[in-house]
């Protein structure tokens, strides 16, 4: 009864195998390693989840982090799978859910990544690191290293959501600004890690983090029992939530915890104006190509390259679903509806998804009676820009004005 | 075996009586009503919490909503209560914990008064409410609100944080902002109820969100089991968690699920800036008196005269707590440490209770081995300008400056 079953990280492009307690980031071959576990050991615990945990650590058994003491933890996870019966009805969806990452530490699932990921490099005695990050990531691995002890470097664009620079500077975090993209900033943090001791937690580059993402796939298999969903959504940036959840339903699967037919249809949905792995999908190529000048108000899928895209890839063909994308227009429409019809402020990526719902719905692709399931993956109040208002003001005392 | 033991509203100045099938407001005489249950009924019942659930529903038992399908809900409670080992060490405080609010929809603890306010007031068939605020419980009961069907009128200071207001607009309520207090805002208020046909959800005018409020109690007894808090700090505004809190200790103790030999000592923080409880209880009085001029970056405590002071009162006498005031100096000295000590970003009213809780060490009215629980009422990121940051910004390619 071990407190977690890892085995060994792998690689999924040419088998190599690494130690899982070893610093590793990428495999020799260049491809992101991923984390394997001893499947066939954990189906003879009697207890695969610990559910008196009520957060993403009542999965351990299939976490990376060895001793219970090195855990980092906010409270992450567990977060809530609410009914859209308005929106769903609206859309001819019935069976419409939102799992709701806007209800995780740091306001965005990047906390399930940051806290298993942080948890495991100071499990690794990692003391300082360097990332790249479209702000989210960032602001959620200087909170978590901050718990840890652990010194972050952070690096991320100009444009990235203002309040994500203050999450990473109240932390006591180090913080440049690049004007560019996420790609850009991505170059300064590999010439940090190579002149000094950083350990690069660049996405994908560290094995770890998506290993906690993947915990959204099993709340959603927990959460939906018997009968779990046909179709995930997912805003689609570097793609690691999307990997992850593949894992996890391939990982429920083998462990005899996933009790469909078959895995749901998982969809990468992306934005008109970034969407190199909607057009590597539709070419039905296995790797995307680098997106030039790509923009969306959703800053966090404005990824014109993912290290990641042929395991992304992989997860939509193997699931049968596809990758779509959607406009500006549709995206802040679909904020907007879900505020008005369903009470929930999310973020641009997260409305993104439910836009992807309506367009698929509208085309068939998506049945009338099948379960579907959007990922919101962060708080509307992170992005103030995509609402505007301009209430009238009164002086104290000064009487409604009557329409 | 009901959905609710719910038995009747009580004044608790003249301990009139009123039907909670009814609409209500104030009592006759002009007090707040408090809600009761048939206790002795349902300690004959099972099963008092239902833990199937893992929000605040969970005590739907304790609750006013009588019928399932009322419950209007995002998905709130049972937020994480975490400890605080670093800054517990540094304050010589060796069981500090931090029970975190921030993570519930909408990002304050309001969601709770709003989730279970909302429900009821959907349960009596209101359509339209209007309501004062600093901020944080407008966003909330708009959200709330748009996901019940019932259109709300919200009236704020222009001062309160600016991302509420965006909260409040993108659910489609109708918005006024005040340049004065809170109070100003209640007399706009006032009149719209009595000129036209809304229903009043000024803090304790509507009995019912003090219910929603109460459940952090709960919580805390049940997060700590065997060993209940010795003291529990509250950022105190209007004061409905603190009376929320005292009330749901009471009703846990005559239920038989509260262990300890005495309640915890219930402390009512506020800012020096707006102290009117605090005074009120130095004075050794029942009632607090109007607090001119008051002012706070701790904006859900700038309350210059709370409709239940005399309650908050009440629970601080009761429970041999205190008031204590912090300086805003404190206050943001206490965020930032939080953020780089403890991984978390949270609001300034939050971090006042820190601030006290460190006062009240430093005076040896909290004894080194004592257990306290701190509440952080919401999210860091709701008050963004309670961090200045001025990051280097790097043109892409260039190289970081060596230092
Ligand atoms: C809110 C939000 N949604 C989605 C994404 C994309 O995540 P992934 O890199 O897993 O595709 C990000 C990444 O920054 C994000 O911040
Ligand atoms: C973040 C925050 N903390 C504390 C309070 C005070 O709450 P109460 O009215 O229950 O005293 C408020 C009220 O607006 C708030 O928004
Ligand atoms: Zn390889
Ligand atoms: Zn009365």
């Amino acid at each position: 009864m071990s407190f977690s079953y890892i085995s060994h990280l792998e690689c999924p492009k040419c088998a190599n195998i690494y130690a899982h307690h070893e610093l590793n980031q990428l495999c020799e071959c260049g491809s992101p390693l991923l984390v394997n576990y001893c499947l066939d050991e954990l189906k003879k615990d009697n207890e695969i989840i610990d559910k008196e945990r009520n957060d993403l650590w009542r999965y351990h058994k299939l976490l990376p982090v060895t001793d219970p003491d090195h855990v980092v933890t906010l409270g992450e996870g567990m977060t809530p799978l609410l009914p859209m019966p308005v929106l769903g009805k609206k859309l001819g969806i019935a069976n419409l859910f939102m799992k709701d990452e806007g209800m995780i530490p740091t306001g965005s699932f990047k906390a399930r990544g940051s806290a298993v990921g942080v948890s495991k490099a100071k499990e690794l005695g990692v003391t300082q690191l360097a990332m790249p990050t479209n702000g989210n990531a960032g602001a959620a691995w200087s909170l978590y290293s901050a718990r840890a002890g652990i010194k972050p470097f952070i690096v991320m664009p100009l444009d990235a959501p203002a309040i994500t620079r203050k999450e990473v500077a109240i932390s006591g975090a180090e913080l440049i600004l690049v004007d560019g993209l996420i790609s850009d900033a991505g170059k300064i943090v590999a010439s940090l890690v190579k002149e000094e001791d950083y350990y690069d937690a660049s996405t994908l580059k560290e094995p770890y983090r998506v290993e906690g993402k993947k915990t959204m796939g099993y709340e959603i298999l927990e959460q939906t029992e018997s009968h779990p969903p046909d179709v995930i959504l997912y805003p689609t940036g570097g793609g690691v939530g999307l990997i992850g959840i593949y894992k996890a339903l391939k990982e429920f699967r083998e462990l005899g915890l996933f009790k469909g037919a078959q895995l749901p249809r998982l969809v990468a949905v992306q934005a008109e104006g970034c969407a190199p792995i909607v057009k590597a999908w539709e070419e039905n190529k296995n790797e995307s190509e680098f997106w030039e000048n790509s923009k969306t108000a959703a800053f966090g899928i404005n990824v014109p390259k993912a290290i990641g895209d042929f395991l992304v890839l992989e997860a939509i063909y193997e699931t049968e679903g596809c990758a779509v994308a959607v406009s500006e227009e549709e995206i802040s429409q679909a904020q907007r509806q879900i505020a008005e019809l369903e009470g929930s402020f999310i973020c641009p990526e997260g409305a993104a998804v439910f836009a992807a719902a309506k367009t698929l719905r509208e085309k068939g692709w998506i049945k009338a009676d099948e379960k579907v399931i959007c990922l919101n993956t962060g708080q509307g109040i992170k992005y103030p820009d995509s609402v505007t208002v301009q209430p009238p003001v009164l002086q104290p005392g000064e009487v409604m004005p009557k329409e």
